[in-house]
């Protein structure tokens, strides 16, 4: 276990090499905006899911460092592009100059950023591998927009919602995993069900995400908690806690996404908490933990499957 | 040249069929927004170059209607990433709502028709046209984040404008002919002629939009004349008044652009036209045009060549 921990640990480190030395672009403005992103964190799992996912099919991860990252910088093309989009949300009012000028860059750095990785996979990676990348990206976009109009949609159900999150963030965990395995050599039967683990981890993932905005410390998350419900986002928690079917906690919820009062934010966390919204999400992150694990079968005791159930047991610490 | 443009016209229906019948996705938010960027019109220059390119190296363009309706969508994905930043500028001091979440849509937009396009190209056209389409989108955005930062650079050479022009506006034409001829079968030396004809002419082409901008009546172009003034943008004009070397010139644009007072945009536009601004651009656009025509030597009498020059002289009939 401390030897694997070790080499998570390296491979983590190549990975931020690969970002310090190998990525550079002739434009000196897009290449700050990217760095800054990156720099300003993240904990790579996308990279370690492909880099394990190789691993688990007899590859060695060192051989796909380039590929484990790309998968990284086009989550950190989609945080620049959000960023744009959430910018706008606390613009009202403030001098606009400079911060369209930083609208503008994002707008071209995350297309740039595209541009690159696609790029250097069409260049480096045979088919599927550019296919797979690209239809992820249309999917990221897609569940991103039914996302963007299930705001405030107090109807929307939990089937719906994991087909969004499905989208907008397991797509990407999908591919990173399915990806892994292809280059590291794997069986079709080996890639799809490395490519489910990524799914069903990915739909935990952004479930565990909402969980946090709910339930976690401000000071301990570096933002402000409660965010989601600011921004009217149909999360798991909060439709957990209205299938309970409490009229007057509905009709709460109803009036501040019309009026959006933020004193009004604890007093509706603590309902969520109070109606259930945690404890049922927490039943369904542990439902898409189990599956994802079980999808490892066909991997029998290789040290990369124990390291993949590993990461998603890590989801239910919490 | 009637049969020729006869010819042009069924191409031209037959290129926004595919736009009509092929092109939808899953999302009917971000399918109405391609839409309605597509029937606001364009002149379809650029699947035009993709098709007689191939038809110049011995393809059928009927074959290749798909590929050239990616020219376009791939100009329409970048005109919608345009349109955050041009909208961001009239957005002050009115209400932001509206005009954020169209902001948001089109940021996805933009992302999915980019991510959808590649998907497709991947799936269905061989090395090494994915590689040049990605390559051709980063220089795109390269070009255009060196043009965000040449705005009101009064140092602007004519040199540093054509290497911004040429990767800004004149790569994908470069793009749309090179692979339109890799798909018609052309040899090497005829795809790199095609691509030496793109880049040319893309140069001459947004010298000419450039040029519009100074001269046209505003009614016929359908937008405000002097508009790049207003945007602070180095133009192709401007660049060549300012060569004149008149000092007072020099200030007042210095002024307009520190000050930005709409009233002065005619007067300025008068001092650019009197200080040789449209004539020298229409010098360049001249020799770019004959370099665009000299590149397709190669073709000897195909009627493929007549109309790629024809399209190029068209660009010197204002």
């Amino acid at each position: 276990m401390i030897e694997q921990t070790q080499d998570d640990a390296s491979l983590q480190s190549l990975v931020e090499d690969f970002f310090r030395h190998r990525f550079s672009t002739d434009n000196p403005l897009i290449t700050e905006a990217v760095r800054r992103m990156l720099d300003a964190g993240g904990k790579r799992i996308r990279p370690r899911v492909t880099l394990l996912a190789a691993e688990a099919c007899g590859g060695d991860p060192v051989d796909h460092l380039a590929l484990a990252a790309y998968m990284e910088l086009i989550h950190v093309a989609t945080l620049i592009h959000d960023d744009v989009v959430d910018r706008a949300e606390t613009r009202r009012g403030i001098n606009a100059t400079a911060i369209d000028y930083g609208n503008r860059v994002s707008v071209l750095a995350g297309d740039y950023l595209f541009a690159w990785i696609f790029k250097n996979v069409t260049a480096n990676y045979p088919a599927p591998v550019p296919h797979i990348l690209s239809s992820t990206l249309a999917e990221i976009c897609d569940g991103e927009v039914l996302q963007l109009r299930s705001l405030g949609n107090l109807e929307l159900s939990l089937e719906d919602y994991v087909e969004i999150v499905g989208k907008k963030t397991a797509s990407l965990f999908a591919a990173s995993a399915e990806c892994g395995a292809l280059q590291g050599g794997a069986s079709p039967l080996r890639a799809a069900a490395l490519r489910e683990f990524g799914l069903l981890y990915g739909i935990a993932f952004q479930m565990n995400d909402d969980l946090i905005d709910v339930t976690a410390d401000e000071r301990s998350v570096g933002k402000p908690v409660g965010n989601d419900l600011r921004e009217r986002k149909m999360t798991i928690p909060l439709i957990c806690a209205l299938q309970g079917g409490d009229g007057e906690f509905r009709r709460r919820v109803e009036r501040f996404y019309a009026v959006g009062d933020p004193s009004e934010i604890p007093g509706l966390l603590d309902a969520i908490r109070a109606r259930g919204g945690v404890s049922r999400t927490k039943e369904q992150i542990e439902h898409h933990v189990e599956r994802a694990k079980r999808a490892l079968a066909p991997f029998g005791s290789a040290p990369a499957r124990a390291a993949l159930s590993h990461l998603a047991d890590a989801l239910l610490e919490r």
